[in-house]
């Protein structure tokens, strides 16, 4: 067994965590931190883990301040707090999952732009590897840091990826994202207020979301390959709240290159399809997808679509954010750092209804 | 008191229609009808009007096959059969508002393709008029039968009317909106099942929603004012369906017309206001506004926005499906055609939280 | 126009003041005032008011600290809080209507034990009058300060006076009720959190809510009416949360009187029919209500019913808790305090579905 | 492996099992059925099935009429239809989980006067076994039919039986349960339509629900155990409908003995503790559990406390309607109907939040 922290284990990126590697094999869960609640036991912060008692958790763990030594540990603290201690986890050479921002952009000059702060360690971006295991799985597995993707971002890179490589569309896209609660974590706020959100839909970050240079980053990046050209992409993302508390779709719209044949929706199907081909976790379907159908698991759903009229692709890609979206994918990038299956704990069917 | 029948009562239009009419001063429900509850009173359909003692509407109303003779119909039927109920009230002299979609298009075969029936009544697309009071109000005034639009069409249109008629975007438009189940009606499907669509978002008609033709009709015309010349629109609609009861958002995307400066988004938004300055029921506002802002209100809220890295125009348009997108805007439409005040029965505040 | 201040405005029953007072056509609000917000206009907290131009509420008002006079305040504060403002209002000859439970009980002993504090002006205990207009109406009109009752207390009490007053059942009394979120207020908690509450049910309070003594006071004293000496009830009150933002169903269960014959359940409602015969805002329905047939209205609905098979009653009583629950009764004591129609303002339509 | 066959898999209780089925390493599902599915593949009627490749379930699996020869079957088709199937199935040496309640009730009488129609196999009630672990766990063991206990019927149960068998309580019991939306089922009705139950609290079968004699017939024989005498209970059982999907929270209430001294909150829970001490998936919970707590888990939470001041006892339960109260027995039943270990299969973590 794999010994692991959880760095900051009380936001829901950590209770998440928690839950998916109970079913782990593997990974055995050995330190958890919480400035908020150190030396209080996992089940008085969850109180739904008391009834807990046959699996991989110990629900009576202490909460310390900070991580014991470990194998492995996952960092879910906010970013900047990240960065810090992200640090002084890898002096003491424990291989980090670091699930907040802080590593994600290679350039520190982009960082300081969207954070507002100098970056803390701008020399680990370069070893650093953005965790998104269908694109970067053979970096990943020497890497001692792996910057985990934001929940936005794979939604939105996943679904127009292959579209992006194969040069099938023009830079304009339009990344129209709708996001359920827990997306803005455990944190109170009044527009995570109950009262406030039942029963209501809104968009927000207008003036920009700090998932957007992460989205154009890996997009630009994805746009470079084969035969095209550098070229930088004009990309619009605006995400809004709707009164659920699970699950991100992002409606993603750009022109097809007109200088090709305008391609069917089956031909786009087909080109998706084989770029997929052999993920356990994207999946290309064959009817508009809804978020309940990721509930819980870490699947990305994917439907490609042709509007001939217009001559656009429309792309809709759906995902459980707290899942494929943050610490089950965290999961899947800690599976290849340790050289294992990287289904290993995450084939699980989601909730549904 | 002018005598009102709603044919359909039974819908949620049907039912929005009584619950606002219950306050109006000047119009009376005198007759309402519905195939599947013929002979029953309003009360047995609807068993929360029982409490209803003291207002216009009286909950024992018996519903009828046929709407008996009065000055003025709503008409709530689904598209064709509606036509049909049209004629013949029109032939009794009675003025018709009509939700649905029926009158809405101004060519028959345009209707024809969307709606795959031929057209029960192409001469009277002539008469009727398009009933948004933002555009047509002068000739609803002398009108016999106003089309009232469709809710999402409400919303989009509004959204972006501003930007068309002064030619500031170009002829690329992406409208992603965001609706309440409650625009699906009251007939039963699993798609709108509690247990399905609770806790789940996702994308629907992706093959070509019924309020696009009506969409791009008015946009195209709007485009015609002024000093620009007739030209097509390139118009994507996704409609998405949210857990939610009431309310739309729709996000609306243009790029700005390039061969002119890019205006900021304080110019963008002084258009918009002179634009809208003399409108009850149409208010831009300084913020990304909420659905919930709407609810069981008849205002529209826009919100445009420059976004100066993309040069893109962004406008968040929102209302309530039930009010502005139907019933409310229904009774606007009346209260025009009867010559009183446009804003009678009409100024509620939102329900709020 | 009477002129009406709201203490503390930011409050959710503020701001249904607000909404309701909007269509009053009798009180004027002049003033409205705010610790948190002072100096702000009321469209900068409530931003969905920007939109409100024609209706009887401003939403350029200035908050301020303390209210200027008027002849009429609501107050909207925490209990003691409440207490100290009231002091003030009345010493202005200003009358009151208290929304916060600073009044309501007549013992200063029984307050102390529940609120934990000494009271703060106990001998206004005796001129307060308990603010149900379906039990005190005449007391209403001459009185300077009135105590609004709790929202499950009058769920409560409404449902179960007319079987104590008549003597029906036995004093073991136990009252199942279930709220939605806004009964919490604007305050943040975990649990109103969107993503704890949405999709979860659970009790709370179980040590003992505060609208206990009050139903308790209010139901003991119904008991003694008539032919029955005074009697002790033994009545257990355990509030729940559910995922819904407005409105609250009590179910009431109590044992007949077994020296009677078992009264059937169209006896009871007949008892019940004319116990509210004349009350414009209670209904005794025929079948079980549901919360969203009072969404926005001032009713209280209740379904009284006898199960045979155990000899008890079951007695089913809903309501908007922010309108018949707070608001809305306040403004139905107010209108019976200043001597105009006790329903001004009052009759809406409930906003269905 | 034992081979598997759902009967009826395209009801949520079939979609249930197929996901905790997907996760059992010793269940092999080789057969479904249902009638209005015949000749499609499981994921075209559940198109979330698509994505799941790596697990137990075959997505694409052939719907068939009948079930195929298998070891074991679950039945969960309605009530009167699953006789027929289980007499059949029965008959061909397979053993049987029927999910509806045909084989519930000892007694063929009781099951005409709820069901309104002749028990199609009086004999099998004999031998079927009431498919609660904790109470009947070693006849389950030799069983060949189990009758899988009602989802509010397990909450109920479970939550007095401690009460019951020590003989704590009167025969006065007050049941309020509250269930979300998927304990409908997916049939269609008005009443579980989206736009009418969000936002929506009411009660419904007041006049007696079909789990209550199910709940009577356990909690009078566990009221017989011991030294008491056999007693009837007055029961009472109030379901409500709230506005989520999955959960149900019973909460209890009964007179303690009076002829002994009233017990403390922790002595209550004491006895609770001991009761349950050995069982896997019922909880004593330290503090009022949530429904959230148990999403998708096979848990039972309780909570009993006095009310020392009624002198009354309080029980909270709650489950997931579909996993404790449905699929998830079932398989704890068919565990032990194999001879394997209870848990097997049914060892996850509730998803949270």
């Amino acid at each position: 067994m794999t010994s692991v922290s959880i760095v900051n284990v009380t936001s829901y990126t950590g209770l998440e965590l928690l839950r998916i590697l109970s079913q782990h094999p593997q990974f055995e869960v050995s330190s958890v931190t919480a400035r908020s609640a150190v030396g209080k036991r996992l089940f008085e912060v969850f109180p739904l883990l008391v009834a807990m008692k046959h699996t991989n958790i110990d629900p009576h763990l202490i909460i310390t301040e900070e991580p014991e030594q470990s194998e492995l540990a996952f960092v879910c603290l906010p970013h900047a707090a990240a960065a810090e201690s992200v640090l002084s986890l890898l002096e003491r050479s424990t291989k980090v999952v670091d699930l907040s921002a802080d590593f994600r952009l290679r350039d520190a000059a982009v960082y300081e732009e969207w954070y507002k702060h100098v970056h803390p360690s701008p020399s680990l971006l370069e070893t650093a590897v953005y965790g998104l295991c269908e694109r970067y799985r053979s970096d990943i597995e020497g890497a001692s840091l792996v910057a985990n993707p934001g929940c936005y971002a794979t939604a939105a890179i996943l679904g127009l990826l292959p579209a992006l490589v194969t040069g099938s569309i023009q830079p304009d896209i339009i990344i129209d994202a709708k996001s359920g609660s827990s997306g803005a974590g455990r944190s109170l706020s009044l527009s995570t207020h109950h009262a406030e959100l039942n029963e209501d839909t809104s968009a927000y970050s207008l003036a920009g979301h700090r998932h957007l240079p992460e989205i154009t980053q890996e997009l630009e990046k994805a746009a470079q390959i084969g035969e095209h050209p550098a070229r930088s992409l004009r990309i619009t993302f605006i995400p809004h709240l709707v009164p659920m508390t699970r699950g991100i779709l992002a409606t993603c719209y750009a022109n097809l290159d007109e200088e090709r044949r305008i391609p069917t929706t089956q031909e786009i199907r087909s080109l998706y399809d084989q770029y997929y081909a052999n993920e356990p976790f994207v999946h290309v379907v064959e009817q508009s997808p809804h978020t309940k159908w990721t509930l819980g698991s870490n699947q990305c759903l994917i439907y490609p679509m042709v509007d001939t009229r217009t001559r656009r692709l429309i792309v809709i890609s759906c995902l459980d954010n707290l899942v494929k979206g943050a610490a089950g994918q965290a999961i899947q990038n800690a599976n290849r750092l340790f050289g294992i299956p990287e289904t290993t704990g995450l084939l699980v069917h989601p909730l549904y209804p």
